[in-house]
Formats: structure tokens, sequence, C-alpha cells
């Protein structure tokens, strides 16, 4: 009956929102817009079943309903931090592809698995090569949220049953595109791939794709290792499945060891691919603001022929693999690219954000979550027919947990070096990590971290370790001054 | 009457090949073949009027019946020395395409004039930018056939009133689509485009369109100048119709003087384009016959990544522009460049044949010439039921005069450096140069130069210069060993 309906909704929303929702004081309306996107979220993920998270969750028609590696970057770690389950459902959904990523890495000539830019089914669903089948970094980000979701909730049971299956297709994918490079010493070059940046495609060396490929291939060899020594079965089992051949971890070792990272001595900066300053630097004072998108506006070989960009490339690289840049290069990458980025994607904004608080650019960082929080509430894309960005919504959340609250999850230990903006003077969200359920409340003046169920843990709060125990919140001093977080 | 037909048709027939025909002595099948694609040719362009060639001709339905810049490059050159009428006709309905030109243009955010890669009626016809679109290259190779016709014939009439129009039009697309890079030292640089080869596609200053740009736009200069001081109303009516303004042709010299020219220093070879280098070398000895062509068993994307070429283009360049490289130079660039050639287009082997000779390579350019005769007859590409390569057909009209009689035509004279093919004890041509009739006649041990119509004239044999009389063949010195020609 309705009632018995109508109660497990209910239920289900309200369990939702105990452990979803980020609580905001300052400004009512930036409260109301996150909860929008957050509401979106749910919307998106709670009912997906198996199946992937379309571009615009279950909101409009836009982009076909095709999934994108949107899902694993940008919606996924809210996932694994909230609804760990929903999040294992969509690795399994990508698991589920795996044989399909095979066929298509056959088909472009390559071996391992090569998982789709856009698709319904597994198979490609782009024509358009250059900024679709060139995007072979989509392999890695799977990687990276398989990754990231076994580190957050410990859940080795899917590594040994599908993760490590899906990391060996995927490095084998990576040793067979790229090539040990005679020409530049022996470094290992990743050649004619489009990075996540689609205003420049076919490039060599993108870096994103090239330090995403590096963990991808190290992951790899690590699950291997774990399950040769912990589960012979299991191991046996991958191999089988797999046909890894003895030599196979030890090229990914090399490969990965020996990956270039195309750098500019002269500036200090880290290059977005091999040619990116021989491009021509675009006209920014001379486009006036109706000439954005554009990719409305111009043909698409007269961007990729200049130095813009449509969205975080390097700028993302910096931020989830934030621990292979210092402080320095990160203030230097995100100086250097800001300004050659127009946003013109959904998925640039939030990642920006992020990257600005942590070099203390805060006003930036502030600018760009009001941008990204509304983008659909205040239609600024003006595409709202279409449906609602999704990968914007779950990078709202990343904007707020990341950005501000400066978490970072690439360690032993979870680890927060929070700030608040300037309009918002308490900010609490919930995480579920191992098993536990933990809060994080900032304001002005401090931090309290609470662990509400679960076994004793450590987090780290700036340069200190704190432990913490159900019943037993523990205050820290208030929110710092932005740095590099760890 | 049919007797009148016929008459009409044996006349025209007669006047062809008594003006066209190439004559051998030593191989009947060598002849034959000579003469199944001179009369390819006939039946390509004798009705021509007013359109373009296609790419097969009349004989075949390969490509659509689409007109390629094979025309300018690989046919013109016989219609300019053999039937000059047809060649300004050809030249005529490119100028006739120009309005779409300049649409085209204007639909990839370019200045000027863009001819297209594919056409029947002017619009571009290729839906894949990266081999199509990106093939800039073309308005350089309709200037030069331009060029080549006017020196050839005379016909400064053609110049005065369509031939200025091309060449500012796509003279302002070359300085509209590069820029003068600070990077680079201020070197004007040409980024993003698709040379000749399409193995390799999108590149930055592709050397084959550098050059070939660089020789448009001072041609421009110099009809622009030319028409200024010899004929005040078409200067002005070419100022009204392409509205010119004053400093423009002073950016062309500027763009043309400081023209990229990518070179390595350790080869000392010249590189296709900046990238040339960086990609990882083809396993050819791991290559099967049967996976050739590599197009039909490879996906683009791995192709463009490696070093492996479909057609001749810096050797193309080293041909047509044969007066900006040294001897040396040329040798160079044909030994690295020819291992690395597949041949899988039929525009190749011509100029490989042609080229191979220049640089003494006598054997490869007898096996290139006979693949290049025979492509059709034999069908060696295994592609006939789609149509016969009307610029192989040119191609090899191109081989017996460029190649082996070692004819340039880019000085004040018609020059020759002639060598004959082993199996050839004779080699007779007859061509067409500013209302004259020449006749070549090429032998072991002696050249015979024959003026049979008009006024007399200079030609160069090796170093000697030869004044020629109707009534007075001048005899020289027999075939020499190949070097430089110019």
């Amino acid at each position: 009956g309705f009632e018995g309906v109508a109660g497990t909704q209910r239920q289900r929303v309200t369990e939702f929102w105990d452990t979803a929702d980020v609580r905001t004081e300052g400004t009512p309306l930036v409260q109301q817009a996150v909860r929008f996107n957050l509401f979106h979220l749910l919307g998106a993920s709670a009912r997906v079943d198996g199946l992937g998270i379309p571009a615009k969750g279950l909101t409009g028609r836009g982009y076909e309903g095709h999934y994108f590696w949107d899902t694993e970057i940008y919606v996924m770690p809210f996932l694994t931090y909230t609804a760990p389950e929903v999040a294992r459902g969509l690795l399994l959904h990508r698991y589920r592809m795996l044989d399909a990523a095979r066929r298509r890495a056959a088909e472009v000539s390559q071996r391992g698995a090569l998982f789709p830019w856009r698709t319904i089914s597994g198979e490609e669903a782009s024509a358009y090569y250059a900024a679709g089948t060139a995007q072979y970094h989509i392999d890695a980000d799977v990687a990276f949220a398989l990754n990231q979701y076994v580190w957050a909730t410990g859940d080795h049971d899917f590594m040994a049953r599908y993760g490590a299956e899906m990391l060996v297709e995927t490095a084998r994918l990576w040793t067979d595109l790229g090539f040990f490079s005679e020409q530049r010493g022996g470094q290992f070059v990743i050649n004619g791939v489009t990075g996540p940046d689609e205003y420049t495609t076919v490039v060599d060396n993108n870096l994103f794709t090239n330090l995403m490929a590096q963990e991808n291939l190290r992951a790899a060899v690590r699950a291997v290792n774990w399950l040769r020594a912990t589960d012979t079965n299991a191991h046996a089992a991958l191999v089988e499945r797999t046909g890894l051949a003895e030599g196979e971890p030890a090229r990914w070792v090399e490969a990965a060891d020996a990956m270039a990272m195309p750098y500019d001595e002269s500036t200090g900066v880290y290059l977005q691919d091999d040619d990116f300053l021989h491009r021509k630097p675009w006209d920014f004072v001379g486009t006036p603001a109706e000439k954005y998108p554009l990719l409305l506006h111009f043909h698409p070989l007269v961007i990729y022929r200049h130095q813009v960009i449509k969205q975080a490339d390097v700028v993302l690289a910096a931020f989830l693999l934030g621990d292979r840049f210092t402080a320095e290069e990160k203030r230097r990458i995100f100086e250097f690219y800001d300004p050659l980025t127009t946003g013109d994607s959904s998925l640039s904004e939030c990642i920006q954000s992020i990257v600005a608080a942590e070099v203390g650019e805060m006003r930036t960082a502030e600018e760009y979550f009001v941008d990204a929080v509304s983008v659909d509430l205040a239609d600024l894309a003006g595409n709202l027919r279409d449906g609602i960005h999704i990968a914007s919504a779950g990078g709202t959340w990343m904007t707020l947990v990341y950005g501000f609250a400066g978490m970072r999850d690439r360690n032993e230990h979870l680890s927060f070096r929070p700030t608040l903006p300037s309009r918002t003077s308490r900010l609490r969200f919930r995480l579920r990590w191992r098993g536990r359920l933990l809060e994080v409340d900032l304001a002005r003046d401090r931090v309290v971290y609470r662990l509400l169920e679960g076994d004793d843990m450590v987090v780290r709060h700036c340069e200190e370790k704190l432990t913490l125990a159900v019943g037993s919140p523990v205050e820290a001093s208030g929110p710092v001054r932005p740095g590099t977080v760890q």
C-alpha cells in the first residue's frame, strides 16, 4: 500500500541525508544549492542497480544517457565516502564491461582493455576519435576510483575478485600504448592521446594521462603481488583469466619508473603535454563573453592550435595526485594554467576551486565554488533543459570536502587541512571510512572530529595526528591558512 | 553522321598522341603500360569542359568521383606541357570554386580561402577532419600548379584575371593559420596541419606544408607587385574583389622569410614535422606483406603514433621544390624517408622514383617506375574494380620526364639532366613551352633536342646552355650519371 512505500522511501531518504548531508551556516542560498546538488546525486545513484550513472543523472536527455569517466572521478568520491555499497555497484558495472573493453582494445589495435569514453552497453559510443577514442586516460580513471574505493572501504574482497583483473588488463594497455624512447634517453612516452582537456587533442605525453597511467601500472603490480602473497587460489584464477605472463609486472614497473613528465625548465612548470608551449597564445582579451563556450564559436582545429584549455587537466592531476608535486610546484601549476582555462566544461570549476584553496587563492576558490554549486540551480550554463550536470554535483561535494576541509586520502590516514569560505561560518559533513562513520565539523575558531560509529581511528589534522574514539570528540585548533595538504 | 563524328574523334586522338606520346624502346611491355596511362589521361581530361578531374578519371566510382589535389600536383604537369588549354580549364575550375573556398575558410574560422580536400561542387566533402580538413596544403598545391602553368605557358592573362586573386586569398589563409612564435625566436610556425602523408595527421610544422606555403606567399607578393606595375586597372579590380589592405603583402613576406623548417641537427635531415623523430619506430620486419596497406589493418591512431609514412611527403617537397635543397640534403632525405615509406598510396611511387633517379639510386628509381606504370594494368593495388589511379597515370609521365629525362622547371630555362632506365634504350617525348613544341630524344649515347614549332629557345642540358631553333636539332653528350638537377 501507499503508506508502506512512502514509509520505505522516507526511511531511505532519511538515511541518505543522515550520512550525506553537508551543512553550511552563513549563507542560506549556499545551503540550498549544496542540498540541490546532493539531492540530484541521490536521484542519480540510489537505484543505479548495477548500471552506470548517466552524465545528466535521471534529469534529462543530454549526452543521450551515456556514461563517462565523470562517474569515476567526479561522482565516485562522494559515493565511496557516503554510500560505499553504491560505489561498489558502479565498480562492478565497470567490471562487467571488461570483456567489451578487451574487444575495444583489439579494435584499436592494442592489447589489454580499453574502457570507452562514452557508453551505455560497454561499447564505445563516440564517433569522434580525437576527443573520444583518444581519451585513453579513462582506463586509469577507473583504476584510480577502484583504488580509492578499496583504500577508503577496506573492501579487499572486491579487489581480489574483480579489481585485480581490471588493473592487469588496463596496465597492459599502457605498456602496449607507450614505448621506451631512445630519442628521449629511454623514457617511457605515450604519444597520440587526448587528456581531460578536450581543447587540445591527440597530443604526446599528456601529463595527466602519464601520471595516472603510472599509478595504474603500479597499482596493478601491487594487486598481483598482494594476491600472490595472500590468496593463491585467487592469484591462480587471475593468471588464468588474464593469461598473465611471468615477466609482465616487471615491465609495468619499468614503464612506470621511466614515465615521461613534460616539464619546462625555464618556468618550472609541468606541461600539459610535450608541445603545449609551442601552441599559439589565445587572444583572451579579444574574445568577448558571447564567444564562450569556444567550442560553439570556433572550429575545433583552431581551438586545438592554441594555448587554451576547456577544463582542468594538469590542475586535475595536481589535485588527484597531489602527493606527486611539491607545494611550490602546485602553486606554479595553478598560476600558469588557471588563466588559460575557460571552464567551458562543468568538470572544471570544482577542481579549479579545490586547487585554488590548496595554494591559498581563497577568493578564487570561493568564486569557482559559487559557480560550481549553482551551475544548474541558476542555470549558469544555459542548458538546464538537457538535464543537470551530475559531475558538477559530485564536484560540489568534492569542493566542500577536499577543497575547504582540505581532506586528502592518499596516505595511511585520512588527513585534513581546513579553511572556510569567507561567507561560511560553519561546515559539517560525515564520511564513511572502513566501517566507521566520522563527522567533521568546521567553524572559524575550531575544528571538531567526531567518530560516530566503529573502531578507533587516526586522522591527521594539518601536521597533527589525532586518535578518535566513539563518544570522544577531538577539538583541534581552528581552520588554518591553506598550504600543501597531504 | 558516323563518319563525321569518327573523323573528328580520329583527328583529336591523333593530335593528342602527336604531342603527348612518350615513346620508349627496349621493353614493349613498358611502352604498352606507358600508353595505357597516357590513354587514360586523355580519357579523363579531354572533355573535362570546365569541371575537375575525378580521382578515378572516368573509369570507376572509387572516391565517389571527387576531385583531390592529385589533379594539381600529379596530373597538371602533363597537361600544362602537352595540352595547356586543358590545364587552363582546370585552373579556371578552381577559380570558380574560390567563393566556396572563402566560405570554407570562414567555416573553419580562418581568413582568406581554403580549397577543399575532396569535392565536386567546391564544398568540402570530407567528414574526416584529420586527413581531410587539416590538409591545408591544398591551397599551396593549387598555387603551385598555377605558377607552373603560367611559367610554362606564359599565360599572364590568366594570372591577371584569375590567378592573382587566388594567390591573394590563399596567402591570407597562411598568415592567418600560422603565427610568429616567440617560443621559437620569432619563426613563423604552422601548427595542427596534415601534410600529404596521411599516416601522420594534425602535426606541427609539416615541412612540405610550410615550404609550399612559403612559395604561395611569395607568389602572391610577386603577383600583386607585378599587377600594380603593369596593369593599374587589373590591380584596382583585384584590390576591390579581395579587399586587399596596404600592409598585407609585407606581412606575407615576413611570414615567408621567417618560415619554420624542422631539421634534425644530429642526422642533418629535414623533418617531416616537429615531432617526427619522437614517434615510435614502426616494426617493418615484423609486419608481413598481407598487413599492407596498413590503413586496412591497424587503427589510425596506432599508425599516427609511428614513424611510418603512407606516401612521399618530405620527398615530394624535395622534388617539387628541389631548388630549396642541396644535392647532399636531397640524398639524406631520400635515404632517411624511403625505408619508412610504405607506398600505401598510389601518389607515392612516382615521386619516390623521381627523387631516387635524382640522387643516383637508379635501381630503386626503376623499381618504383615499374610499380607506378603498371599499378592499374597489372592491378597491383588490387582495387582496379573501383577505377584506375589517374594521379599515378600522371605520375608515370612525371617519372619519365622529371625522373629519367631529369627535367626541372623552376628557373629561367627548362633544364634536363637525363639518364635512362637500364632496360630502356631510347626515350622520346614532346613538350609545349610558351607556344613552342620541343622534342627531347634520349638514347644511351646521345641526347637530341629538337625545336619543332615556335621561336628560338634556350634549354639547359646539365651545366650547358643550348640554343634551339626549328630545323636545327642540337645533340648533346649522352645521358649522364644523375646528380642534382635544377
